[in-house]
């Protein structure tokens, strides 16, 4: 159906913008995508330039009885922006929100700053890097995502304890919704009833459009620590790393790698799980904290492979990027490349998958066994007993670890033509996993999100009164079910 | 109306239970007390001892058309247990859920316990302290206050920083409502959807019972580092722990006291703000730490004015309670008497009124003085001008304070007979105070509540689409709206 005149200007039809909007960055979507099937894009994808677009493309849509998918940089590894919706909506459109970019406004004396939503990583940190502040959040899709994409999948980022995810960086959100504008209060913590914020983070574009936040920045690092330490096996590196977890030390990074995740990455030899730890400070030299650090790893047998600290002491700090170690250096590089990676092995007929979650310690040998194994039976069922399967933790919490799985495995014979031939062993391997990990006590999913893909898994994890009170308050904001359907709930 | 015959054992209509579950511990309430008024007691008082007899309370509340006050410790101070209630209710049943008490189970190795709701704070300290573990969440109410009741209340507690609400401090909880069982699963962090802890922390009884959680516990600390810290004038003793807000340092304790807060505690001398600063682990030695936070002080012009750490090095850690300083135990002592000073001060006819909020650090001077001159009018109007106000930090941000006022002012003439000299100047500083706070930015609340005190308050600072969200959630969880009417949102 045609769209009104005013909004014209802003909505397109362009095969090329649907195509691009139709799909994240999931395994099956670079398949897809590589075999040139587009099975669900929009009808249209919109641009707006202001919350007032927003606000007309949102109307327009409630009033043609059309659904509206938020966009920021596409890279849901989870379905969580393919509009693959039921036939009851007229048309969709994919609400690109990148026009919305830039920062706005910056608090220098609270460390705030407002950014339209639409700001992707790069940008955002540039614009503040200007100030000598930093956001510090660096998810693995930090190049492709937007800061509203981050909080509306509660994405995780840069520090590998304390503030993992977006949300304890956000102060205050602005969203426009099918029934008008919701925007928080700016306030350092409150107590004040459930907290607005809390949700909105997480909700995946079901409830409106975020158009804007005031992040917690900070001043960028000028005292860097950093160390590898690694460890005979990795049960003895879990230990010492929960150990560490639980000192109150909280280091920015704190990567664990076990032998198979750490060869390939160059940070390791192949038999050794490695640690890589660091502290960073604007303000104060870290050594006495990584000092503190790496008594207790050497105290659970940790062995410190690398140890390097800036500015030298004596010299004077500077903003610039700090001397690293070699293995620091080549993970952090091969954990930038990984995604490009996984798009060069779907051509050449590899099965790729990460996933990710987060159990307490006590359980969670059980959960890694659980999940080994269950790759283990999914690969004699679907690529012949080939494959493998490594581990790592992204972040640490003082009452468990947040594990990271990675699974590299052959397609079937015909993958080069034929994308069943990947997707099928693909699907065998993701469902299995997902089974362990829920089984085992893990949530569906630490920081990738729930979008459509992992739906029924969350449906299963989530109190179910929970859900209910989520679809009540989707029905004052989104009286129509528009936004977003069939994410996190099933469609109405 | 009758009980059936199996809930009359859980249920009581003496007058004295009725009286004790009529009030919280607010100024109001001291002194409706005091003058033996007692004008909305509830009907009757449960005392289940199972999760069992919880939901059979709510059933016959729901089928009787009464409504349900869950009251933990009763410390409420801002009329959150309050049964003051519209006509429409059949009676009101005050559930008080201190007979689900204990550690249920202990998780070593994750630092995790299950807890019963209705756990007081010395006896959860207790049964944690003979496994060496502390949850380390001490607010005012201590000793008179509940697991459960900090749940539902997002109370704040020890940590001046970062682990400031006990929200943070929860990994999961059970709460039985209207509608059936509402219990999240255990997890470290998760990033699926929407948090479903964070709807039922801040929740003040208005969605069910809280009866358990899995709570975030600690080894004792075993190295202390304490310091005090005085400045010239507040100005620059507000810049400096701004300063060490943001150095990422995060001491447990910063707080700061104005000069007439800190006078009477004994902790000042009455012309300098006074900092008591903190630093405690049960692993490291936090020496480094606190060297680095008093550099930044003095930098900032502080003027340390004693300082002491625990063990001396080279001593054993022991977990005995620390050599301190005299400033910061005479502070200690004197927060924790400070409550039942204000008891006595009722009797001598003073009003005596608390407040807090938390405010970004550009517009905290502004709030405050806005606070102040508020403070000053309300006295001219009703005290004779007559009054005091104090301020002090009770937790920090690095994006803001929490500012905590205390105001003693003189009650009206006839205060010792008539509860309106009393409740009248209270009224008028209350309201101005507020209404200030609010127009400044704040929140009506960091840490004690909105409850029935603060609704209206609370209904003008968050976004109107959240109050539509949060009572469509009720809808779903409590569908006949008995479960604490007239507390955080409007009775229906």
């Amino acid at each position: 159906m045609p769209p009104p005149g005013v909004l014209g200007a802003i909505l397109t039809d362009e095969p090329y913008e649907r195509c691009l909007h139709s799909y994240g960055r999931s395994f099956r979507d670079a398949v897809r995508g590589s075999f040139g099937q587009y099975p669900n894009p929009p009808d249209l994808v919109a641009k707006p330039a202001s919350e007032e677009d927003v606000a007309a493309i949102l109307d327009w849509c409630a009033s043609t009885g059309q659904a509206c998918i938020a966009f920021g940089g596409g890279s849901s590894v989870v379905g969580g922006v393919e509009p693959d919706i039921s036939d009851k909506w007229k048309g969709v459109v994919s609400l690109d929100c990148t026009g919305l970019a830039g920062v706005l406004e910056i608090d220098r004396r609270s460390l705030a700053a407002r950014v339209a939503a639409g700001t992707f990583g790069p940008a955002l940190e540039r614009e503040l890097g200007r100030e000598g502040l930093t956001f510090r959040h660096f998810p693995q899709s930090f190049e492709f995502s937007t800061v509203g994409g981050w909080i509306a999948t509660r994405s995780g980022g840069h520090f590998a304890t304390r503030y993992t995810h977006v949300d304890d960086l956000v102060e205050s959100i602005r969203m426009i919704t099918p029934a008008g504008l919701y925007e928080s209060r700016r306030l350092p913590g409150s107590g004040a009833g459930p907290s607005p914020d809390r949700l909105v983070l997480g909700s995946e574009g079901t409830l409106g459009v975020v158009t804007q936040a005031w992040l917690r920045v900070r001043e960028r690092p000028l005292f860097r620590a950093k160390a590898t330490v690694r460890f005979a096996n990795f049960d003895r590196a879990v230990e010492a790393v929960r150990t560490v977890s639980q000192s109150g030390l909280e280091p920015a990074n704190c990567r664990l790698l076990d032998a198979a995740e750490a060869a390939p990455s160059g940070a390791g030899d192949g038999e050794h799980a490695v640690l890589l730890l660091g502290f960073e400070s604007a303000r104060v030299r870290v050594e006495p904290l990584m000092s503190l650090a790496l008594e207790c790893l050497k105290d659970c047998g940790g062995e410190i492979v690398e140890q390097t600290a800036s500015p030298a002491p004596g010299a004077a700090a500077t903003a610039t990027a700090p001397t690293s170690g070699a293995a620091a250096d080549s993970w952090r590089s091969s954990f930038m490349s990984a995604p490009y990676l996984r798009d060069a092995l779907v051509l050449t007929g590899a099965v790729c998958e990460t996933f990710e979650t987060a159990i307490t310690w006590d359980r969670f040998s059980e959960l890694h066994a659980a999940v080994l194994e269950a790759a283990a039976g999914a690969f004699r069922d679907a690529t012949s007993g080939k494959g493998s399967i490594s581990c790592r933790f992204t972040h640490v919490y003082p009452d468990g670890p947040a594990p990271y799985f990675t699974v590299v495995a052959p397609g079937g014979a015909g993958a080069a033509s034929d994308p069943s031939a990947l997707l099928g062993p693909w699907s065998t391997i993701k469902q299995a996993c997902s089974e362990a990990v829920l089984a085992a006590g893990g949530t569906i999913t630490h920081h990738h999100a729930v979008g459509r893909d992992h739906r029924e898994y969350y449906g299963r994890q989530s109190p179910g009164l929970f859900q209910a009170a989520l679809a009540a308050a989707k029905r004052e904001l989104d009286p129509s079910g528009m936004c977003n359907p069939g994410v996190l709930l099933p469609e109405r």
